[in-house]
């Protein structure tokens, strides 16, 4: 045991298996384009390897582990068993190819997992996110409000904009990022004139509510 | 009075209101859509019943309030009122049917006012304004300034875009907000091909004043 | 002399000054509007009062300066007397009518020399351009060199983009700002495929120059 | 050898220099409008004129330079020596026309190693992108996540935006710049209509990446 939990903080094992996590990345762009059949088998093998390579390597980690009951208590660690346990599914079948590219691709995600720096990067996000948990929803409040309004009044100028509160709540956003923005506007002013008030508003609470975020972020990061 | 003030302050029942507004909320989203006869009469009962828990709410913080005086200084305890005395109104009238609508999606600020970390955000975020009115009014000066210039030389090319300062000042925020900017330039430099220093300028001073504003709320929040 | 300088100061004096610069300001947004001959002779004689009393504010501050050679020291006092001088000139000549128009614009500027506060903030914002300098030097330098290499290559493809040096700065400034910058890239990647190369570090490059400048300018305003 | 070392620091000499550097840039503009023979023959000197000038000056540097093996160790002295090197090459001949053209559009660059301050602000800015690995690192994988999917389902829709992996990451970059990204949405969202997601937590994971990319460097020089 102690061996295996040696082997699982190697540095070597670790490069080792980033280099297969970047082969596998190419390997999927490489599927995008046209290749010969030859090269389509050997990819396919590859692929075999890198899954066995995988789960030999989770096997280790977890083997590697002192308290087999903390293994699970980690979140990257049932993120990669769950990774490697969809790879085990034979993609042959076309049906379900789709679902296996997409397994193939997440795969790139256990990088995240590996690289010790970038796990302490995205769990330092992920703390930062409740602190704007209230802009957040005063911000959702506000694109309500909007999509509910914009919904009474413009769905007849432009069902697919305005037909409905969700497809409002999309066309908002898009306002939001100032995306041909002037467009949605002339429109509905053509037959509201005075709505220019709804879309400026708009942006100035948005904007407002999204600055306030941000400055949020970097008082809470300096005190720290 | 004082069972009153205590239910006022009781963590359940500000629970259960939250739960309240959230589902009237989710009643405005749905009446875009296209639903039955069966649950529109459903939706109408709950949004009387809405109605009188929200009245039954507000009286009794009024209740509940030790100083009744003090009670209208609150601007949330005003605002509260307003929407629920409008909400009493009866909407079955077609012709004042929109109103109703509004003052049911208004009902979703309450939020606000029964979620205290928002009204804190709220207050704070209404407290940074004052120190944006200098950069504002700065802000508006230039805005100002070049409408009066774009209208005078511009109103001929193309009235929609520059036909008096309204819509000059229109114009000119479209520009700020980098939409389709270029194509108004282009426009205008097939009359005057120096235009471009109009534009450029512009977008320099308003840039500038807006990162100034930023950098100057930034600043003031560190500064506490 | 001692009463002109009272005067000067005089808090409701600048309040009257301020209400009558907003008063000329609406009055030019009302010029864009269809007026009648009667309110546009009101208009004419306003006009004349308002020159009148510039005039006689600038004589009573200059006569209330206790050191008349430190009046024209002063960035304001120059600004406000050329204003002011510029406004004495009979705009009725149908050929200078444009440049009237423009004067009475600039009138508006006033407002900045009128309010200290706005003064004050106008100086700080002037203050922070030199600091800036080297990495506007470092941006005209990534431009000049862009704008180069895109006339060498694009001119050809697009002249009313990349036409000669100064078409192409013009177009670059747009890439910054996102503008449509796509179709721009798109239709050069037709001829030269890898031409997304010179967009992307384009705005890599100025982006990162533009956030060292934002960050910069924070810096130096906390040190502060 | 000492008098070299002083010519070298010397400030005239230095801004000697700066004014051919300029000189030779405008040359670069001239040389996109349509010029006269006689005005090209004189540039053809000028350019000759600046290479000597240039090839001098590096020559004078080198001598100047005590520690003759240090010289070659300042990447400013390797890029300088390799760009007046390049100048060498006769560009009579048309074939290599651009090449030569390239490298005197280059020789501009040749200003940051001129002026102090800006080799300084270049090198502040250059050790700033070390501490952006690991964002960007994550950046990459969020890309290249999105792009394999976007390849996946919406290759068939339109191959011009999704047709293999290094499209789609163009693609997703002009989404990220807000580019008309409605558009590349809507069209997706007829085929399936929940692609939306997809954007919309893409713009969300970039955004949030970017902030702290931002707010990371804020940080960091504060720290400083
Ligand atoms: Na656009
Ligand atoms: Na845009």
């Amino acid at each position: 045991q102690r061996r295996f939990y040696e082997i699982r903080n190697n540095k070597v094992f670790e490069l080792f298996v980033i280099a297969i996590i970047i082969f596998s990345a190419l390997m999927i762009g490489a599927h995008s384009y046209q290749i010969s059949a030859t090269a389509m088998s050997i990819l396919s093998i590859l692929d075999i390897a890198i899954t066995v390579i995988f789960l030999t390597e989770i096997i280790i980690r977890f083997i590697g582990e002192p308290d087999k009951k903390r293994f699970f208590h980690n979140f990257w660690n049932i993120f990669d068993t769950f990774i490697v346990l969809v790879s085990l599914i034979p993609v042959e079948d076309s049906e379900i190819a789709y679902l296996g590219r997409l397994v193939r691709i997440f795969r790139v995600l256990r990088m995240v997992s590996i690289i010790p720096e970038l796990r302490i990067l995205i769990n330092s996000l992920v703390k930062a996110l409740p602190q704007l948990g209230y802009v957040m929803l005063l911000m959702f409040i506000i694109f309500y409000i909007y999509a509910a309004v914009g919904t009474t009044f413009f769905a007849g100028i432009n069902p697919e904009l305005w037909g409905d509160i969700s497809i409002s709540l999309l066309t908002l956003f898009r306002v939001m990022t100032f995306e041909d923005w002037t467009d949605v506007m002339y429109e509905s002013m053509t037959v509201y004139p005075l709505s220019w008030i709804y879309y400026l508003t708009f942006i100035f609470f948005t904007a407002f509510a999204f600055l306030n975020m941000v400055i949020g972020i970097v008082v809470n990061v300096l005190e720290q």
